[in-house]
């Protein structure tokens, strides 16, 4: 979409797009019930940042779009299968996602374990169409998105989170966990659209920075939003790492230093796309601001 | 390794081989605890059947080695992924495996989950390395594993598996199940070898074949060894899918029956080999007779 579009405009039209595209690819059809609980997970919610994140960067690139379209849908399966299983009684044993019961409340757990494993799959499939997106480039966003879901990236965070449950953790360390468990998908989001187009290195690496700093910066709100906001507008439940003890940005810092550390994010977020060189970066600029100021 | 090496040398060698590159690839040093989960869940047992079938007919088709054992990796992992999680509580809950206690057993349940959700995202960085593959051959490999992986392959097979429990199913529901569960992964693993190489239809159908009829085979010989074998010989909990009130082939088909069904498996397979035109197919033919052989 043109560079001209106001923001908002393009934000409406993107996530139709993406809306319809997931609801075109997560199968209905998938045998005794795989396939509800799947479309369940996955459609009619979230804030699709990551989508956002990845078609943002492709346009500011010249990215090829249908490759963009699959690998925003992609990184939206990892992070969707993500919440199913973190929800799980084993994990996070929550009831409220997205304003709905959970997966496994609705599904059962079995269910909801099996839709998670098949929803990961399924980024894989829509990388790997059989037609319309050249294999290199096929090739290379499978490896960025399985080093953002796997045991480097979000996978490891979760492991380091489900380690950290009353455990006193220094700012280092929590910031070692949310790189991984959040902040990996996030940058590999920036990095899938980037990956679309053909940059040179410096302008990657600069959109790398951009990519971890609005990860941080949405864990950092995340905590805020925690502890100020209440479950209804976030959709999901409140207080909740605060009830678990877990340790979080505001717990460690205190709520204004964190708030403080939410903007000295989004500064370097946009000091990055300064010196990215890449010209159409207004949409990633609007989108790290939205990350920091969003209320749930 | 040449065609003449007699299969039991090529074997040995090929599991060492194939240990080794696992070993190599799944990371202990994975935060928190979850490398060692990881590496519990995938190293040291099995018989390696998938990551053999790969090598066999990357090797009968005269494929790209560092690809194919890559490939036999990859698919291992997503086949030990799949029990780590079929083993849990809210599936099959089960505790022994492999002659060892399960993962979940071992290092709770949380870990277990996530260390089956990272084993699935290494199948998929194995498969893309930076350099040494061909990218359209990754590309084409992650395409293959996904979809057997996915909804519509082994993780849709589970979904039936879980809703047929107490189910009459009959013998064309049952086969439907096993095609997807088990079948699909195995058959997987025979393409993703030949897509190492280079074939021409024909020869592709054929080896298509060969992996469907070793996938039931595989299946109905695991049903009949269920109700004949002592647990210590399985290294896995005997009588299980009779106490669980599952389906199988000895229960729908009866003993007698369900053997003379895996013969003509047998028979169907060597016969895809035959019309492949393939010269070097004797390893291949082997193995199916080593499926059908077994008694573990």
């Amino acid at each position: 979409m043109p560079q001209s579009v106001p923001f908002d405009a393009w934000l409406r039209a993107e996530l139709d797009t993406v809306e319809s595209a997931l609801s075109a690819w997560v199968p209905g059809t998938a045998p005794a019930g795989l396939g509800q609980a799947m479309r369940y997970g996955v459609l009619d919610g979230g804030k699709r940042l990551r989508p956002l994140l990845v078609l943002a960067a492709a346009q500011a690139v010249g990215g090829h779009r249908e490759a963009s379209l699959r690998a925003a849908c992609a990184v939206e399966l990892i992070h969707a299968y993500s919440l199913v299983h973190d929800d799980m009684p084993c994990m996070d044993n929550d009831v409220l996602r997205r304003g709905k019961p959970t997966v496994h409340v609705q599904f059962g757990e079995a269910q909801a374990m099996l839709a998670g494993d098949a929803m990961q799959a399924l980024a894989f499939e829509v990388l790997t169409p059989d037609d319309g997106v050249p294999a290199a480039l096929q090739a290379k966003l499978c490896s960025l998105l399985a080093r953002s879901a796997g045991h480097a990236g979000m996978a490891g965070g979760q492991a380091i989170d489900l380690a950290s449950v009353g455990v006193p953790l220094n700012e280092q360390a929590l910031r070692d966990m949310h790189h991984r468990k959040t902040g990996a998908l996030l940058q590999g989001s920036v990095l899938m659209g980037a990956a679309c187009g053909d940059l040179p290195p410096a302008a990657w690496s600069a959109l790398a920075d951009y990519g971890d700093a609005v990860g941080l910066a949405f864990q950092v709100v995340d905590d805020i939003l925690d502890v100020t906001q209440a479950s209804e507008t976030l959709g999901k439940t409140a207080g909740k790492d605060m009830d678990n003890n877990k340790p979080t940005y505001v717990s460690i810092l205190g709520l204004p230093a964190a708030r403080a550390h939410a903007e000295e994010l989004r500064n370097k977020a946009q000091a990055a796309l300064a010196r990215s060189g890449i010209a159409n970066v207004e949409r990633l600029k609007v989108l790290a601001d939205k990350v920091v100021e969003r209320d749930n």
